[in-house]
């Protein structure tokens, strides 16, 4: 497929450059940024362009990889009928497109930074489409970088974006936050990194709440009093009462009235 | 060596199990817990034990892998002097078991659970003994089952273990609640199993705050309105908007003033 690249940040590069590595020809990269659009144009052997009226229309897609409140700015500007334009953003509606005649949603689920180029072969890409056609081509080009394909529409792929900001965004800061609180005791983060792989791997054959372990899951009042002494920072105190009375919560339902804690 | 445990949880039988594989000899598994004592024994051919004053005195080291608050009642029980006994609690301080004459700890900062048996050679395990002596025998038996030892005071380790609350207790509920979001929708928690992953992955080579993306990372208030308007539950909301404000601040330290979320 030919394909036109609209933006050039974390999503658009690893897609551009799993595109190209598979066979497709990315023909131009449109960024505001001219030095991320020569950079991921350069990767990918493709033309940057400085405008969007520049756009080629003789392309077979245009993707546009832009932050959510960009995206209708930019197609705004796109003054042809492309072929075909889908973006890729989880909470957008695929019908912000609708003034085109071929549409569609290319969202890939997954935490994408531009100096991580990951493989795509696993990474969910999950589609929406305005016509049977075009569902058909943005499957095509899927299964050309992926195992797994998922059809949602634009509810259902604003919930997973939700859910994804949980269980990728919420995460990564409590990593963020755990490196801060080692660094309390110069101790490196080096030392939570088996943990950390272990917690995300065992929940790919074990169901979360099975997997659940700690002095909250154990309703280990000592522990967590001990803890919320602990904790240097208020913010952090606030987060640990916080997540912890719904870890109580969610494992005590039947067993314990009360689960607030008390200082 | 010759081992006996006190408890027969998830971290005993991880361990117990570990030790019998690489060649020691688990000699009694104390649990007040009878069915699970006989389940852990004869898996690694080791005799289960009712009561701790059955605990055979000729070992060479008794670990007490129980929960932080039985800690205290158990080694009151044990009336001969070990020759060795530590403790695997990463809160409880060393001089718990000053009573006796050898004694240290052995925390594996790791999630165990019973129902899944893990690969330990590269879990780190946080050592401290009460001499120089009591401290190679403990670093000798890590060796045979880890790569990775580190040496702790009890004040060190305790930080550890509230790092690891936030890295691996904390990270697990929001994986389930982002597979009660998905719920709401019919959508299978299979759907996040790569992004989950790669979450993990990401931060064993780039640091935390780098791998930070998402809607607060990019300081997009579009779209975590959105979020808050679309979670159905107060308990989720009031989290999304105490998680996202953390890393708004995190983030945005010097660029913005204000970065309290209005409702």
């Amino acid at each position: 497929m030919k394909i036109s690249l609209i933006g050039s940040g974390n999503v658009a590069t690893n897609l551009a450059i799993g595109f190209h590595k598979t066979g497709h020809k990315i023909v131009q990269v449109y960024s505001q940024n001219q030095i991320n659009a020569g950079e991921l144009a350069q990767k990918t052997g493709s033309l940057p362009i400085s405008s969007i009226h520049q756009l080629n229309p003789a392309v077979d897609m245009i993707l546009v990889c832009v932050t959510d409140k960009a995206i209708q700015t930019v197609i705004e500007k796109i003054g042809f009928e492309p072929q075909l334009i889908a973006h890729t953003s989880g909470s957008i509606p695929m019908n912000t497109l609708s003034r085109f005649n071929n549409y569609g949603v290319f969202y890939p689920l997954q935490t994408f930074s531009k100096n991580r180029i990951i493989s795509l072969t696993e990474v969910p890409i999950c589609i929406e489409a305005n016509s049977t056609d075009n569902k058909i081509k943005l499957e095509k080009l899927a299964k050309t970088i992926t195992r797994s394909i998922k059809y949602l529409d634009s509810e259902e792929r604003k919930q997973c974006h939700l859910s994804a900001v949980f269980a990728n965004n919420f995460v990564n800061h409590f990593y963020v936050i755990a490196e801060q609180i080692l660094k309390e005791k110069n101790i490196s983060f080096e030392l939570l990194k088996p943990l950390i792989l272990e917690t995300a791997v065992k929940v790919q054959s074990i169901n979360p709440i099975e997997a659940q372990t700690g002095p909250a899951a154990r309703y280990d009042t000592g522990t967590i009093e001990t803890h919320l002494n602990e904790l240097k920072s208020d913010k952090f105190e606030k987060l640990y009462r916080f997540v912890t009375e719904s870890i109580l919560e969610t494992s005590f339902k039947q067993n314990t009235p009360d689960t607030h804690l008390n200082k």
